[in-house]
């Protein structure tokens, strides 16, 4: 019998996730993904996602992809199959077939996150999971210019945590801005791949600079100086959005 | 002793609550005040609201007022004040000293809510406790139309729950409106006072007229008829909310 591979781009709330990965305590995506899978086949049919999203980080637009033998199903329904086997914080956007090597992690050409900051004189509790809120007047023109020192290739030490094991630090990232949407100001961030909490590690190290008034040129010091102690406290998992991964094919 | 009256202006996530009113069991955004104002002042202090909102709605406006003894506390810190013992589902925007008659629900001028539509192809979790998605693609111009015939004043008894024990269902509506804000449409409806459900039901009504390519014009003869059977399906509390209430003083 010849399996599809399915690809299946998929949105979740973070709020009440461990995260994307199976672990053995707490629920997580993977988990309830692969239990609707279950459901379906009766029996355990592995998935793997682009990114591996940590606790209360959410996705927008995150990329899986799993092996199928069941035929009833044509390609683009899987998402809407998966869908009433899925609990409402994780739901499939779209689905098709990919040819047979198709690898939602290694395939991935480039991956964009979004970090939400909700700036005002006080917190609304309608956002508390979902945006970080800022109490300072930020200038996203300001913003920008630490923004700029990132796009580029570097090594990112300053930005990985300690215990990062990656064969190597150094990173590609195309484009890097802040800008306004609505009540909040959104930085969004595209690189090859990135290290396990650098995007948080360089959002609360440029709101931290700013708020002490430091400016982009001590930013970018710190950047190639490759100290962890140089960098700020890592924001927080909730204002942080897996936005969109691409593919060359 | 002579006591203040303090309003404050506060917002809250609805999710979590059984609505605003104080009840047997089940979490109330009344209960959680009030027990944070009891334990700042060792004894019950009761909290009147300008509106009662039901099981799920938001408010981003809510006004409160209560009277106190605690002369500690600056007039407008107690907004401050009240956060730090609130949880972060129910947050204080504001505070100020009030003259000693003033009363939240009473001198109510207006009450504005608004009913948040997220139109796309596929919901996304994110938004499903706080807008109501839809997918048809809706014209803001043509929903526009629905909106202007609830303007003045009506007999909304085609909107009220049977059981609704008002005095009358006339109520007075000085603006109603449908706009795009980002992925959302937003109905946006002014008035002095608004009968249970009222607004979830005028929506719900209009997206079934409008799903039925039934018109306005058969929405103003369903409201000018007066029977609740022309109403179409309430639409759910987690899209609406309480946005602001105005007085004159």
């Amino acid at each position: 019998m010849s399996k599809r591979n399915i690809r299946a781009d998929i949105s979740y709330d973070g709020s009440g996730f461990c995260g994307w990965q199976m672990q053995k305590n707490g629920r997580t995506v993977q988990g309830d993904v692969e239990k609707a899978l279950e459901k379906m086949h009766g029996f355990r049919v592995p998935v793997t996602a682009a990114g591996r999203t940590d606790s209360g980080v959410h996705a927008l637009g995150q990329v899986i992809n799993f092996r199928t033998e069941l035929d009833s199903i044509p390609s683009d329904r899987w998402a809407l199959a998966l869908n009433s086997y899925l609990p409402g914080d994780v739901q499939a956007l779209s689905s098709r077939e990919v040819p047979e090597d198709f690898h939602s992690r290694y395939d991935a050409r480039s991956r964009t996150y979004r970090y939400y900051l909700f700036q005002g004189p006080v917190p609304i509790p309608v956002y508390r999971n979902y945006a970080l809120f800022v109490r300072k007047t930020l200038d996203v023109r300001r913003l920008n210019e630490y923004a700029r020192c990132i796009i580029g290739e570097h090594d990112f030490t300053t930005f990985a945590v300690p215990r990062d094991s990656s064969r190597t630090r150094v990173r590609n990232i195309s484009s890097a801005a802040f800008f306004m949407d609505g009540p909040f100001i959104v930085f969004h961030i595209e690189g090859t791949a990135f290290l396990w909490r650098m995007v948080r590690s360089l959002v609360g190290t440029i709101l931290e600079l700013e708020k002490q008034g430091k400016g982009p040129e001590e930013f970018r010091r710190i950047l190639e100086a490759g100290n962890r102690q140089g960098a700020g406290a890592t924001a927080p998992a909730w204002g942080l959005y897996l936005y969109k991964v691409r593919y060359d094919r």
